[in-house]
């Protein structure tokens, strides 16, 4: 596209997760961590389920969904069957692995070290009866909308 | 972070609700909330299954999706018996009870009060062969998708 | 809104589909060919499920999901039976065709043929085991997240 310098780049996103299933919280992290690796700053904001994400005794056990979602290809009375979400849990690590995409937990302490904030949604935390502790150590504060807001000036603002 | 204050502020935002269940619908309408008691211009565009959200007989019965989403902690059997959905649904708006985030009519009205401009996707509305009566009075209009690129001049555009 | 005019107005998009059952898809397409159609620079993005949107084998058989979807107004034992999806997928087609919206194929060339620029996510294109000869002709590269954000340098980035 000749044109495309004459735009002002992208210099900040505030990226929202608000789903918690494994493939709905990876898209924002890999948005959030392309974002650092080009110099672009960062925030993750995380509310409603996608706080299953930072949360520090749920972020290891994420699951693929494996019914309500036509493209696993799989009928849902099979996708219902207890042990196919824990499988198609297993074989989507397993290709994220081979791609150097890290596990939730690692990839989110990675994005912090590079220099993206991280958030709690007030709200949410508060709906479902959380506290601070209950949090991985990269989150940085919990906060309101409001102050998502402040906090996201100059930046493209993303709900994933 | 020190260079917040640099960029500038969020000044609009043109929300998008895009879902018809209540964990789908709510961010989108505390987003705009948000923004309105921030004094940040707000618009609020339902389409597809986020019309659910507007629709005078409909909007009182909206419901949690238990099935399709791991982070519900319920196994899809269990999700799917008929009782639990009903069942998540009055834990929820229990909960949002409790924070004061009112119910979606009352918290539609509240926000369009507030001064957040409320429209419909006709697209959608004529795909779900709607008309304007079938809608809650807080709908100021029924618009197509260019009419909302109009209307989003100077926001940011957030897709729920 | 008086002050409308006072703003400037959405000069390019840069839309991401995340998703891949046929109402997850649609809203992204819709979004995209409004913009061309109001002269609005346009692109588009398919990353996770939302690929199946554009590899040829699959493109022509997206379904619309019956479970995990409330506003499907389904029970969920209902809505897993073998034929709903293509039940309601059939119904969603019909609705769509009276609204002069095309198939997903057909929508694709016709807004790719508008001017807009159609990408695959490299990291679910390796994921998923895909090649670029898997995609329907008009994908016109397989792309980073970083190349995603300089290419959407001046946009609005909206995430379906």
């Amino acid at each position: 596209m000749a044109n495309e310098t004459e735009y002002k780049p992208i210099e900040k996103v505030s990226i929202i997760v608000s789903r918690g299933s494994l493939e709905g919280v990876y898209p924002g992290l890999i948005m959030a961590n392309g974002a650092r690796m080009e110099g672009i700053e960062a925030q993750l904001f995380f509310t409603f389920f996608g706080l299953e994400a930072i949360i520090d005794k749920r972020m290891d056990h994420l699951k693929v969904a494996t019914v309500g979602n036509p493209a696993m290809h799989m009928p849902t009375i099979i996708g219902m069957l207890p042990g196919m979400s824990a499988f198609a849990t297993r074989m989507m690590k397993k290709e994220m692995e081979k791609l150097d995409i890290p596990p939730v937990r690692e990839f989110i302490t990675l994005i912090h070290d590079s220099g993206c904030e991280i958030y709690a949604c007030k709200a949410t935390v508060d709906m479902f009866h959380l506290k601070k502790e209950d949090f991985c150590p990269e989150v940085d504060d919990i906060i309101t909308v409001g102050e998502f807001y402040e906090k996201s000036a100059g930046a493209q603002i993303i709900f994933t």
